[in-house]
């Protein structure tokens, strides 16, 4: 088995250690434009057109990471199967930035840090836990171990789903499409976007949405940054409609130097740091699912297969 | 079935309904100095000398609070019963604050934010789980919920206490008196303190066993002030050994305004509200032993008994 390696950037000796340890009859090359187009599948993190453009017979890409937002932009052959990353590690991380950013909105750290600074003994409001609720968008892996994280702190949870989750843990209720939508924003106090990006969901975090949240609420976006209309954020923050914002993703990454984002005082900035790929979860996984494909296990029954109809 | 209220400073009327809806047998009392020493029971929280002296035939008093520090310093009646308050929401309140601490220390949050303040896009160190663990100090109801919810987290964890803990879970490690101190503050990257306060554990974060945490480490006390010794936990954070302090409780509360904790940059102080008391779970509870001592249920099978040699 011939395997790429094609991850601009990517430092490829641990990834070549990692997984010809775990498959040791594979043969991993680093491609270069010009290279024989002899492989059988491919590791890739945000590979050139001319990648694909030179390897038609390529048979399966597997993606190193969750989001593949940017490599359905590219021009695919029709019948290539994409199979992206699912959490390998990831998961728990989202689940603590998650959770962190809730506690620190529910708990109200930001207003205590603020006291400090001015000397102030005053202890907040006591936590209404039975009044307070968590909105999360999208319901996959990463998304479903978010919940059952906050779920483990006794949050009430809403989730919003394109379709009807499978199953759903307790204290956690249910709003399916667009017509579940106004009654999910509701209830969030905390707003936790996790959906694939696609057509449909670009831009979903805008004004009209985001004003329908209950006042004083806190956006939490890990997703993508095209999610998000930035200026209809910021408008409803400094409105004072909602609190805050706490932001790892970006329309443009590093965030341009003068964006507002940077210097808003409401607005939480991350460097795309909510959940790393850890490479040896991921390779094993990669690995796993490529073991699956080779053994001519059916594409649909390999996890994380991509629907590109569908987006993600 | 005749109960005092004395608790300072507190508003009486909402504790007397919860109480009188639960119990309508029972006729709930605000105590005044020189009221007839008629009380089978008390509700307390900070009361004064003259209550106990005042009450000789008192049965039990019932702390509305986990901490019995201040009340064990007053001269008692030594047949007298006390009850402290376990748990009632705080249990889970305190898991949230110490877990938000944790995170912000292993995920690197105060060093995002002070990249944000400078414009700077740059990861943190990916995070280690493997190389990070948790410190607990005390094993009590609180320090159990606290213990729980890191490891929903996949933290390790090392507790420390006096006497070996009955059952620990999965990924637990245990350390046990003078003997297992040394070990327990070498593991620990985040040390939360949860004692009780006792001749035996005032003063007991100093130098000698501050110093013996790994390098970089956080301080979470959200036990009593008095556990620390402040200059000393100021000299190893400027001295750099400890990255920086969480801290919820003081020597003097309010904390003085000239103290440095207010100002320094590595300190957070928040004013004693890791974990509230929640009326209506507390009054639910304290209602609950109370039936019980009535009904002569044994002193030692009342959940909460405070052992007074051993000073909690």
């Amino acid at each position: 088995m011939h395997i790429g390696f094609c991850c601009p950037g990517v430092s490829p000796e641990p990834w070549q250690a990692e997984i010809e340890q775990l498959m040791p009859q594979a043969r991993l090359s680093v491609w270069q434009p010009g290279a024989p187009a002899d492989l059988d599948y491919a590791l890739v993190w945000m590979p050139p057109q001319a990648f694909f453009d030179e390897q038609p017979q390529l048979r399966g890409v597997f993606n190193a990471a969750a989001g593949v937002d940017a490599l359905l932009k590219l021009r695919l052959p029709p019948q290539l199967k994409i199979v992206r990353l699912e959490d390998a590690g990831m998961g728990l991380q989202m689940a603590e930035y998650v959770c962190h950013a809730v506690m620190r909105h529910f708990r109200r750290f930001d207003l205590m840090a603020q006291q400090q600074r001015q000397g102030l003994w005053k202890q907040p409001p006591e936590p209404d836990r039975a009044s307070y609720a968590v909105g999360v968008m999208g319901m996959g892996v990463l998304g479903s171990r978010v919940v059952q994280a906050l779920r483990a702190f006794d949050y009430t949870v809403h989730v919003w789903t394109r379709t009807p989750p499978a199953q759903l843990l307790p204290g956690v209720l249910s709003h399916v499409g667009a017509a579940g939508l106004p009654a999910f924003l509701a209830h969030s106090h905390s707003l936790v976007c996790l959906l694939p990006l696609t057509p449909q969901t670009q831009g979903l975090l805008n004004r009209a949405t985001l004003s329908q949240l209950p006042r004083g609420a806190q956006l939490i976006n890990v997703a993508r940054g095209a999610h998000l209309v930035d200026q209809d954020l910021l408008a409803l923050i400094d409105e004072g409609h909602l609190e805050s914002a706490t932001l790892d993703v970006f329309h443009q990454e590093p965030l341009p130097a003068d964006h507002p984002f940077w210097s808003h005082p409401r607005v939480r900035v991350t460097p795309h740091a909510s959940a790393r790929t850890l490479r040896t979860d991921a390779a094993r996984q990669i690995v796993q699912k490529m073991a699956q494909a080779s053994a001519k296990v059916p594409w649909a029954q390999i996890s994380g297969l991509v629907d590109r109809g569908r987006g993600y």
